[in-house]
């Protein structure tokens, strides 16, 4: 099968990027002896995640219980769910499958570590856990300080729990800004003063897991992080080129869609809108709009309904014919890809396989 | 099964308040005169389909073809696809459709025209069609003149075909806003326009298809229109009671979530995010935000990402803890219903049904 037979809109995947986004952060993190725990937020796939695995990824990050499931297929050893998880049937779906694979549960506070702790112990588990501190994002997460202590000092308490150490989210450090460096300081201090608690009180800290994709490649200036867990990296997108964190050619998933109208020279409607980019929008940025045209860098697709990507031709020199296909990058490759069954990966012009997005959707 | 008993984020659809719109607008479209062939992308279900037939919808309105499908077991007399249909399997897919049920098909071109009499003549099929006009939007069609007489007389002489009328869709009318008279008046000249052209040229007109739901209440105002296609009404939403077409107690559609993290007094997280709710913002309101919350109206829900939501409870008045389950009404409820696999269909606190969302997806 060819690129041209697939119908639109579809989420194509070019291999030689992706394998070459795969390499390149497998040897960085091996370069700098940090463990590679990618989020597969982003593609959701067993194929993918076997890809990480092997290349050296330690295990797999995932957001739900649900969405972990499908990647069992992927043979990870271990799985960090890194979400606070709270209520009888996602307790049980964890220990389900705390049967099948060792899994580490990230939570911020007593009430979800009591929770887990007695359905753990209930049913003879052994869940590990990472505590989570907010190094600045204001997500989830206590800040480094006695609170975080004292969470880890309970964890330590419970049965069917065990303390591994730390995870937080440095998302919100853009290294290539001008706040770049005094957030990676800050981020330092912060790492420093949680190593220095936990060493103090005698409480186990063999993970400090941070890392994100836009702070990827700085991720060996931050002092006692011991892993990472990138997820974007893998695709890229019009978001993380905006970081300075990848660039165009890096981009290694599209949307593949077709003009179905032009009302006027200057105007073209293509068949993907909001349920096959997301209405995700670009932060940071001036740009706007809601994706990059490769072969028409210079069209403006200003906005969206479900259905429909409005394009603005005027002063682009682009002109478009209906039934004309172009690919474009979306904002953010992880909302786009949970809009999708189905994820074409191609060589060249060549469809080398269809996979099945096993882990979109998922919201429990 | 108790609402108590759902696992969080779950779709929750008030049957006492879905049951009164889907009655008002019945009797709406009744009193007026006007045929009622409601769009179900908000809904995709097909026994939400068989509410609004039962109640006298003429027929269905569809954005794709495979939203189309799973809505025969609804049993439409016929079914309007509103949406240039372009590629082989489209108009493979478009034709077998027309073997089940009677197709009308939008189209705003020649070329979009020509392929689907093609189809439809070597199969032996009719496919009856709406030309699109443009009548503000500038989304798909032409406007109303020349060019749209020239494409309804070309449809009229193609095998396979056959000319029904004119579709266009008001959407910038938004009534309740000081542009409103206004717009309604060059609606109207629109329409008349039409009209007039096409009598005069001696072409088909049995059907002149407009209304959305943010015109709904204004439809009998726009004299010479025939039918509406409104959408929302059947679960309002936050943008609708914006546009003043209804209220907070018209909506029949809410996220159920939990509150999975408190790590201050004055924010929350909740188990929903763009993953849920979609990242669809607020137009014309300086409010901003992503929902309303039922039991929390005065907390702000500020932002998201993919997982979670953000709660400002500063200067709200509200405490919330982890566990607590707040409903909560979506900005759009459209793409929001298109991210949940299930609706679970309430009457009181008793979930009286559970209907999968059979239409959500369907991107070609």
């Amino acid at each position: 099968m060819k690129i041209g037979d697939l119908d639109t809109p579809a989420l194509v995947v070019d291999l030689d990027r992706l394998e070459r986004n795969l390499d390149r952060v497998a040897a960085y993190a091996a370069r700098h002896s940090l463990a590679l725990r990618p989020h597969t937020k982003t593609h959701k796939t067993p194929e993918i995640a076997r890809m990480q695995l092997d290349r050296g990824a330690v295990g797999l990050t995932v957001a739900k219980t649900t969405e972990a499931e499908p990647l069992l297929d992927a043979e990870p050893r271990e799985i960090l769910i890194a979400y606070p998880i709270w209520g009888e049937a996602k307790l049980r779906r964890t220990i389900e499958l705390s049967r099948r694979v060792r899994v580490i549960v990230a939570l911020d506070s007593r009430e979800t570590a009591d929770r887990l702790s007695e359905a753990s112990a209930a049913a003879g588990s052994l869940i590990e856990i990472l505590v989570e501190a907010d190094v600045g994002m204001r997500r989830c997460g206590l800040p480094p300080g006695d609170g975080l202590v004292e969470l880890a000092q309970h964890v330590e308490g419970l049965p069917g729990l065990r303390l591994r150490g730390v995870m937080f989210y440095p998302g919100h450090f853009w290294a290539e800004t001008p706040e770049g460096p005094e957030l990676l300081q800050r981020l330092n201090a912060d790492v420093a003063r949680i190593r220095k608690d936990f060493d103090a009180e005698g409480l186990p800290l063999e993970i400090v897991s941070g890392g994100s994709t836009p702070t990827l490649f700085h991720s060996h200036e931050i002092s006692g992080m011991t892993e990472i867990r990138p997820g974007t990296y893998v695709f890229c997108d019009r978001m993380q080129v905006g970081a300075g964190v990848c660039g165009w050619e890096d981009c290694a998933a599209t949307v593949l869609t077709t003009v179905v109208s032009t009302p006027e020279a200057s105007r073209a409607l293509i068949d993907g809108g909001s349920k096959s980019f997301s209405s995700d929008a670009l932060p940071r940025s001036d740009e706007g709009g809601f994706g990059r045209i490769l072969e028409a860098p210079t069209a403006r697709f200003h906005s969206m309904n479900e259905e429909h990507g409005y394009l603005d031709l005027s002063n682009s020199g682009v002109r478009l014919r209906i039934g004309d296909r172009l690919r474009i990058i979306p904002n953010h490759v992880c909302v786009a890809v949970n809009m999708h069954e189905k994820m074409y990966a191609i060589r060249g012009d060549e469809v080398e396989a269809v996979w099945d997005v096993r882990g979109r959707g998922k919201l429990q």
